[in-house]
């Protein structure tokens, strides 16, 4: 369904969380195309270098990925798709190194706290160094050689640098998913159950959030998601993101749209795509 | 009125702009208690090492501090007021230093973003250089005798390490706030005009949160502020956190609140509080 061959453009170094989101969307057919920042993705896509961005916007343990929310504000992509990906960490090293031999572990912060129980048990007196990112970990590992070091990254990251995995599934909490969400220069018409995200600000008055969640509770609309982000240069109001189950191109929730663009000083659709599972 | 000698633990170097705002809430008479982290001054309350707590919650332009929304959760103290703190960032250097020996400066990220257009007219073949904080910048030049970089921090920092300011006011955007919190392990009752936050869960049924805020809309209470945060191990679940005008002491809020518990599988109270201007 998702085969259509793309160039995807993702953050982070070959063998990311973010690359292994771009395959699972769109099969191993896709063409990745790493790029240093959040930014540069949603770059890549505005000037045709990418088919597709690909950017992850909420992490099941950690939350949301606020700078997403503020860049799909200031780019004019449109959502064309979301999928989660489960993320589990696996402890990687060079072909031939035991786990006696590892000395450190090297991955990004949040991963390495998130193995943070596992390792104590699995390897109490190694110490733990803080990096850029997972895959780049292991990738150094490879390039430096270092043969007393271990990184902790998806298999993906093992399976491209063709490194070993010493231990499997080393996350202590397995409900640890991340959503990504798929960006586009085209709206798409989504077939089937879909999901809609939108983006307003509201004058500041009293009840204003509740009148504007009432256009989707009097249609029996399900919201998925609120984030709210600061409204720059008017002091603590905010912009309100918000999922909601339904298409644009269903009249309930276009009436529903209609009815919140009557109390919103600022609204925009970010896209209607079909929704992940 | 909140000249009440007492101990109260701030996150950062002195001269923080957390010192700031502790300063500018208890008056000069208070004993800051610089901590390393923001855990640590949630320590220092809970084990009465310090009388109170001065957290970051939110920045007009940068949004939210989520890590605070977590640890509010996590540890049982009350919040007993809040302050505004305007961020005002300095050029500082070691006295005697003039504009033209600066080659690179030095400050947190976030500094440095905020001051990007003012440097670029006031110094623009200068280096950047991000550092840990702002006023660990500023001690590390006094320490280390640099003579030929500045550091963007508070007014405060200047002052504390006696070094020369100069250039004042070096920020982009002049309507650039944080919001602080002060924590206590015991609440007290607020005189005049009152906040009050709480956090809750509920059940994911469609129309939950519309039904949540319902209470504070059919009774005039005014929202200031809405965050969410997730619910560890319940996938795309979030924990609630909303700020209220008035207090658990007035009756239509005491309503509130017991209506609100009727339909919430998880309720606190986090604290009513004057409310700050």
């Amino acid at each position: 369904m998702h085969n259509e061959k793309v160039i995807a453009a993702f953050q982070g170094e070959r063998g990311a969380y973010s690359e292994a989101a771009t395959v699972t969307y769109f099969g191993e057919g896709v063409q990745p195309l790493p790029r240093a920042s959040f930014e540069a993705v949603f770059d890549a896509v505005s000037s045709s270098d990418a088919d597709r961005g690909v950017i992850p916007v909420e992490n099941s343990l950690a939350g949301s990925i606020h700078r997403n929310y503020d860049l799909l504000l200031r780019y004019d992509l449109t959502i064309v798709g979301e999928v989660q990906l489960r993320i589990a960490h696996h402890l990687i090293a060079l072909p031939g190194v035991s786990l006696a031999d590892v000395r450190r572990v090297y991955s990004h912060p949040q991963a390495l706290a998130q193995c943070e129980q596992s390792l104590d048990k699995l390897l109490p007196h190694v110490e733990r160094v803080p990096t850029y990112d997972t895959a780049g970990s292991v990738n150094m590992l490879r390039e430096e050689g270092i043969r007393d070091g271990a990184a902790i990254a998806s298999r993906r990251a093992a399976d491209f640098y063709e490194m070993s995995v010493l231990r499997d599934d080393l996350e202590d909490d397995p409900e640890n998913y991340t959503r990504f969400l798929i960006l586009s220069r085209d709206a798409v018409i989504p077939d089937g159950a879909a999901k809609t995200s939108i983006v307003f600000a509201m004058d500041n008055v009293p009840g204003a959030l509740f009148k504007s969640l009432a256009v989707f509770a009097l249609r029996d609309i399900d919201l998925t998601k609120i984030e709210s982000r600061p409204l720059q240069g008017k002091r603590w109001q905010y912009f309100f993101y918000i999922d909601f189950a339904g298409s644009v191109h269903e009249t309930h929730c276009r009436n529903a749209l209609n009815h919140l663009q009557e109390i919103t000083s600022f609204f925009r659709i970010l896209g209607s795509y079909p929704r992940g599972v």
